[in-house]
C-alpha cells in the first residue's frame, strides 16, 4: 500500500475521510463452496441457544457457523478483502519505519504505550451527534448476540480504560498507542477500511499546557522525518469560541456536540445547506448567521474585537500561542477559527495539521476533551489527544521525496559448496547469530551465480562459503561483498 | 494480561486450546441505550440495499446499521470485551519486550516481517476437517452482505499473499509475522478469545533444512529470554509415518488430514473415541491399531523396525536429527510419533515446543505444508512454518522466575519552580529533546514534594528545576536523583 503511486483513501477517526480510488486486480482461485451461507441467516436466528457439544460439533449463534463444506468449487480472491492490505516485506519495512518514529517521539516526551482490544462492544463508539466516524461503525452482532464493532479510533477504549483503572492510577497519564482502526461503508467502492493511527493523550492536565505538549511531539515527528514547517502547518482554535457565541443567544449546552459535527462540514457540504442542518436542531437564523462569521475569522486579534477579552477561548488560546514560542514552534501554528474537528467530545482546544501546498487532507487532528468519561458513566477528568493517521503522512512524504530508502539489510550469507556440507555450514550460521550477527542461510545446493544473486538482492555484506577443503582445515572462506576481496578465516576466529 | 498471578487460556492455531479461568471485575458504567439492536436484524435483512445517503443519514446491511442513541441510560462494562485484553503500560512493556524478542531473533536468521488484515474473507479458513480452529472461527456477515472472519491463525493469509505475488518474488521467502489471532466460542465462559503469535514460515524449500533453521530459530529466541533445555524440549515427528500406515491399508489420502486432526485429540479424548471416530471416516478396525501402534513409538530406531528404512519418514526424520546436531540444539529435540498437530494442512515434518515438567499446554507448533496453495487453487510450494504464541510462553518465564523487571525509564523530568517559567520550562525540554534525551515535562504547578515522586515513579534520572533567580541568569539546577548531587547548569551547557 503505502509506497505505491496510486495513493488510497483511509479512514481518520480524527480527520475527514478522503475519497480516492483503489485499483485491485482480480485474480481469482477456487476454493471449496459455502453456498449454504446467506439462506443460513435466518435459520440460525430462529434457534440461538442451539450450541453443538463435542469434538466438531456445529454451533450456531445468531449469525450462521462456518458452513460444512461440501465438494462443489468456489472462487476466492487473492486479494485481501476490499478495503484493507497487506503488509508484505517492502510495506512492512515502511510501516515500521513510520512507527518507530511514531514511538520514539512518543518516548522522548515521557509517554508509554498502550493498546486495547480492536473489537469492542459497539455501545462504546455510540454517539449522538451525527458524526461520519459513527455512522461509518463497522459493526456487527457476535455469535453470542452482543452488538460488538471494530473500533474507529482509540480514544473511547483508552476512556473505558482509564475509569476501569480509576485512583489506582497516578495523575497525569501520558499514555501513546499505535493501532489499527476501522470503518464500514456500504455504497463506495475502492475506500480504505483500516488505517493504523498513532494516539498521544494526556489525562488529568487541565491546562492549555497539555495541548502544547501534544502539539510539540507532533511538530519533533515531523522534524525527525524531514518535514519542515514551509511543508506543515497547525490550524488552531477552541471551541469555546462556539460556546460562547451559542451561549450569548442562550443556545442549551446539549446541542452542542451537534452543531459542532454540523460546522466541520463546512468545507464539504453547500453553505446553505449548513445554514438548513442548524436551523434542523433548532438554531435560531441570527445566531446561525453570527456563528458563521466568527468561524471566518483568521487572528486572534480579530476574534478578541468580536467576543471581548475576558472569556476562556481568548485566554486558553493567548497561553497556547505563547507556549509554543518558548516550544519553538510558533512558525508552525496559526489561530482558524474555521477548525472545529468532526468529533462530538471536543471541549476546548482543537488542531489540525493540514499540508500548506493544499493537495491533502488533514494530517492529524486533536483537541481537548473534558468531558467524555462521564459519557460512559465515569468522573470527568481533564483531557486531550490527537490522532495521525498513516496514510497522509506517506502521500506527503512521498510528495516530498522524503520516503527513506528501506532495504533488507543482512550482514552474513552462509552457503554450503557440497550438499554434505549442509550441516557445515548450520553450524557456521549457529556460530554467527550466537555473535548477534544475522545470517541468511542457504538451505538447498544452489549454484554460486544463484547464490550471488540472492546475496545481491538482501544486500548482504559477506559471503561466507564453506568448501570440503577448507572445512576439512577448519577455514571457511570468507568474501566482502561490496569490495570482492576474500579471505580464507580459521572457524575459530570467525567473528 | 500477561503479568497477572491467574493465568490466561487462549487460542493458539497451531497448538491446542487451553482451558482456563479468567476474573473480570464486573463494574458497570452507564451509557446511552441501544434497546432496539435485537429486534432490528430480521428487518435490515429483509432491506439490504436501503443505503442511506448524505450526512447523518442511516445505512442499512444484512446487520442492522449503529442504532440511533435515545435518551434512556443503559449499562455497560468497563471491561474490555469478554475473552479479550487492555494493555495498559505495564502489560504493554511486556508484551513490546516479547515481541522485540521475536522480532530479533527472526532477524537474527534473515527473515522479512509481514503482516495480512486481521479480518479476512471466511473462505479463507474453510476447511473440511473438523479442526477445532475451524469450529471455533470468528466469523459474521458483514453489513455488505459478505462472510468474513477475524483471522485465526496467519499462515491462509500468507498462502493467500504467496499466491497473489506469484512468480514475481524469488524464492525461498523467509517471511515471519507477529499478529493477533481470534477464536469465538459460544459455551464457555471466560477464555480469551484472542492472542498474539510469531510466525516464522519458509516458502520454496523443499529439504528439511528449512525445518531444522526454523527450530534453531525457536531455540535462539528460548536461550535469549533464559530458557534452557532442561526447562524446553520438541517433540517432532513426521506425518509421512501415518501416511505410510495408512498407505500400507490402502487408505484413500483424501482421509489423510481428517484421520490426523482424529488423532491429535489422542490426549484429550478416551482411546475408544478416538477409535470410533476412524471408524466413521472409514479406517479399518485393524488399520487403526496398527495405527495406534505406531504412534507410541518413542525412538526413531524402532520407527526404522515397524516401517523399514525406505520410506521418507524416516530419512526426512534421521536427516532432522543429524542438522538439529550441527545447528547445536540435539539435546532440545526428540522423536515422538504421536505428534501430529492439530491443522489439516501439514504433510510432513510436524513439532511442537513442550515444558519438561508437563505443566502447560504446547509452547508452539509447526510443520511442513506442502500442499496448502493448491486448496486456494494456487500452484503447490514446498512450505514450512510454526506458530508461537504470547501465553503460554509468558506462564513458562512466570513459573522459571524469568519474567523481566521493565519499569518505566525517563531520563529527565523538568518542572517549572513558577507558574510563570512554564514556557522557560518547556524550552528547556525542547532543548534536551532535540539531543535525543527523554524528558517528562510536568505540566502544572506542582509542590516539590509531588515531583520527586513522579520522578521517582517513572525512574528518572535528572531533575532539572527551572527557578525563577536561577532562569535571570541563564541557568537552571539539575539534581542527578540516584545520588542527590545537585548543580547549577548554564543553558547552553546543558546536555
Amino acid at each position: 500500500m503505502l509506497a505505491k503511486p496510486c495513493s488510497l483513501a483511509i479512514l481518520h477517526p480524527r480527520l475527514p475521510s478522503c475519497t480516492r480510488q483503489v485499483f485491485l486486480s482480480n485474480f481469482q482461485f477456487l476454493i471449496p463452496a459455502h453456498s449454504r451461507y446467506r439462506s443460513s441467516l435466518s435459520a440460525a436466528a430462529q434457534s440461538p441457544l442451539d450450541g453443538g457439544a463435542g469434538a466438531g460439533g456445529g454451533r450456531t449463534g445468531a449469525l450462521s457457523p462456518p458452513p460444512v463444506t461440501d465438494e462443489v468449487a468456489q472462487k476466492i480472491d487473492v486479494n485481501p478483502p476490499k478495503g484493507t492490505r497487506d503488509f508484505p516485506p517492502e510495506e512492512m519495512r515502511l510501516r515500521n519505519w513510520l512507527f518507530h518514529n511514531f514511538r520514539e517521539v512518543s518516548r522522548l516526551s515521557g509517554f508509554e504505550e498502550v493498546d486495547f482490544p480492536v473489537l469492542e462492544s459497539e455501545a462504546l463508539f455510540i454517539r449522538k451527534a451525527g458524526e461520519e466516524i459513527r455512522d461509518q461503525l463497522y459493526c456487527f452482532e457476535d455469535r453470542g448476540n452482543r452488538r460488538v464493532a471494530l473500533r474507529p479510533e482509540l480514544t473511547p477504549s483508552l476512556a473505558r480504560l482509564v475509569i476501569q483503572k480509576g485512583k489506582s492510577v497516578p495523575f497525569p497519564l501520558k499514555w501513546f498507542a499505535v493501532g489499527q482502526c476501522w470503518r464500514y461503508e456500504r455504497m463506495t467502492r475502492g475506500r480504505r477500511r483500516e488505517h493504523y493511527q498513532w494516539n498521544m493523550d494526556i489525562i488529568g492536565v487541565p491546562e492549555v499546557t497539555a495541548e502544547a505538549e501534544l502539539m510539540s511531539s507532533i511538530v519533533t515527528f515531523f522534524k525527525k522525518v524531514g518535514i519542515s514547517s514551509s511543508d506543515v502547518g497547525f490550524k488552531v482554535s477552541s471551541r469555546k469560541v462556539l460556546q460562547e457565541v451559542l451561549g450569548s443567544y442562550s443556545v442549551p449546552e446539549i446541542l452542542f456536540g451537534k452543531v459542532c459535527i454540523i460546522i466541520d462540514k463546512i468545507e464539504k457540504i453547500p453553505i446553505d445547506d449548513i445554514k438548513n442542518e442548524l436551523k434542523l436542531v433548532g438554531i435560531s437564523e441570527v445566531a446561525a448567521e453570527e456563528l458563521l462569521q466568527v468561524l471566518s475569522i483568521k487572528s486572534l486579534e480579530k476574534l478578541e474585537e468580536v467576543l471581548g477579552g475576558a472569556g476562556e477561548a481568548i485566554s486558553d488560546l493567548k497561553q497556547l500561542f505563547s507556549l509554543a514560542e518558548k516550544f519553538g514552534y510558533s512558525d508552525w501554528i496559526q489561530f482558524d477559527a474555521s477548525v472545529v474537528r468532526g468529533l462530538a467530545y471536543y471541549t476546548g482546544i482543537v488542531f489540525e495539521g493540514f499540508d500548506r501546498e493544499g493537495k491533502l487532507r488533514a494530517i492529524c487532528g486533536g483537541g481537548r476533551y473534558d468531558k467524555l468519561l462521564s459519557t460512559f458513566g465515569g468522573d470527568d477528568l481533564p483531557a486531550c489527544g490527537f490522532g495521525f493517521g498513516d496514510a497522509v503522512i506517506i502521500e506527503l512524504l512521498k510528495e516530498k521525496g522524503l520516503l527513506p530508502d528501506l532495504n533488507q539489510q543482512v550482514e552474513n550469507i552462509v552457503c554450503a559448496l557440497d550438499k554434505k556440507l549442509q550441516g557445515a555450514a548450520a553450524s557456521v550460521a549457529t556460530k554467527l547469530r550466537e555473535k548477534g550477527q544475522t545470517v541468511d542461510l542457504v538451505l538447498e545446493s544452489k549454484p554460486l551465480k544463484w547464490v550471488f544473486k540472492r546475496a545481491a538482492r538482501i544486500n548482504a555484506q559477506r559471503l561466507i562459503l564453506v568448501g570440503l577443503s577448507e572445512w576439512q582445515r577448519g577455514m571457511v572462506s570468507v568474501k566482502i561483498l561490496a569490495s570482492g576481496e576474500q579471505n580464507e578465516v580459521e572457524l575459530a576466529n570467525l567473528e
